[in-house]
């Protein structure tokens, strides 16, 4: 990160031990020291507009966009022009879960040999990171609109699910799986920032007249 | 290495416990289990035509022609058309040597931010291949000669030496120093195949009859 002049690390949830030891790496103290830390993804990524999920996985009944690096850092140079974006990464081991992915708008994969896949963190990082400084001089024309935060995305997010809810479109209980399926159907929408405010206006609306029939 | 299909890997000196924890690498098992190992970077890259050196470092008196990744990986792709090339990093905490950085034709270095030009081995290496591999179906045009292997480029440099100090040029105990810029001097040449060995001709003339002056 540092070696490209990514500078601000957030982290969800972090082993403790193995963050804790990381701190002391070379040249990059500061910006460890500066990471912030947060319980939930959805928090994390509160205040960016585009949230880009990365996989090594090329088919897992992938419900999103996925783009190889190359054509998905041309588009998160366009929404850099006038946004913040988020680059999300899973563990070492698994990667991202279907609740993180749940948070991004489209997916990156890194081209490598289809016997192998799989790659280190650190080395995924670090070439998404390079691909990303590559042409850094070099953007490409500016964004159109200026697009919903994530936080605020989020808030229509659980305002439907609180309508579909209500309605009885979904049990009162629904499973996650189910409210994984609606932020996606949300993110989706690539809500522009003056509609995610009109669209919450209308479903909180729809929540009072709801609550106000029983 | 693995990741970007690149299958051979040849190691000089290797710190041996930490080699062979690396056999375990998810997926490399086999490249590693074929990996050669040298005593010398000069055995190493014998059957290179060229040797592409890697350096975090700007500006220490290069002595060599120093190429961003970009350009650097265009130039490897036109030479990997007719020939071998190989890409030689250095230890993790002093990079390359001066004596293994007089085997290189040149050196590439990853653009990074200016405050924190160091990385990490294994990040400099995924970095490096994946720019390699990034547009690996687009070669630009065929390279015009064939080399010389650096086997035989190294033959010459010997056979340099051996007149330089034969002939007084050099002392006969001469230093390491001076038979580094003998080498970067032939380096320099980029020595066609069929010209190596006529060069190693009259070298080898030469020596014959400073020998039968004495």
């Amino acid at each position: 990160m540092s070696n490209f002049g990514f500078l601000r690390l957030r982290v969800v949830n972090p082993y403790e031990v193995a963050f804790r030891e990381a701190r002391s790496a070379v040249g990059a103290a500061e910006l460890l020291a500066r990471a912030e830390e947060y319980k939930e993804v959805a928090a994390a990524v509160s205040d960016c507009s585009l949230v880009v999920g990365t996989t090594a996985v090329r088919s897992r009944d992938v419900q999103h966009p996925l783009h190889p690096l190359k054509q998905g850092a041309r588009l998160i140079h366009r929404e850099l022009r006038s946004n913040r974006v988020a680059l999300l990464f899973g563990s070492e081991r698994v990667g991202l879960s279907n609740q993180a992915l749940s948070h991004c708008n489209w997916l990156i994969h890194i081209p490598t040999r289809e016997d192998h896949p799989s790659m280190n963190l650190g080395q995924a990082v670090a070439v998404c990171l390079y691909e990303l400084a590559r042409d850094s001089r070099s953007f490409p024309e500016p964004a159109k609109a200026q697009l919903a935060a994530a936080g605020n995305v989020e808030r229509v997010t659980s305002v439907l699910l609180e309508v579909l809810r209500t309605s009885g479109y979904l049990h009162p209980g629904s499973a996650t799986l189910t409210d994984t399926k609606v932020r996606r159907l949300i993110r989706r929408l690539r809500l522009r920032a003056p509609d995610a405010e009109v669209w919450l206006g209308m479903l909180r609306q729809i929540i009072w007249k709801l609550h106000s029939e029983k």
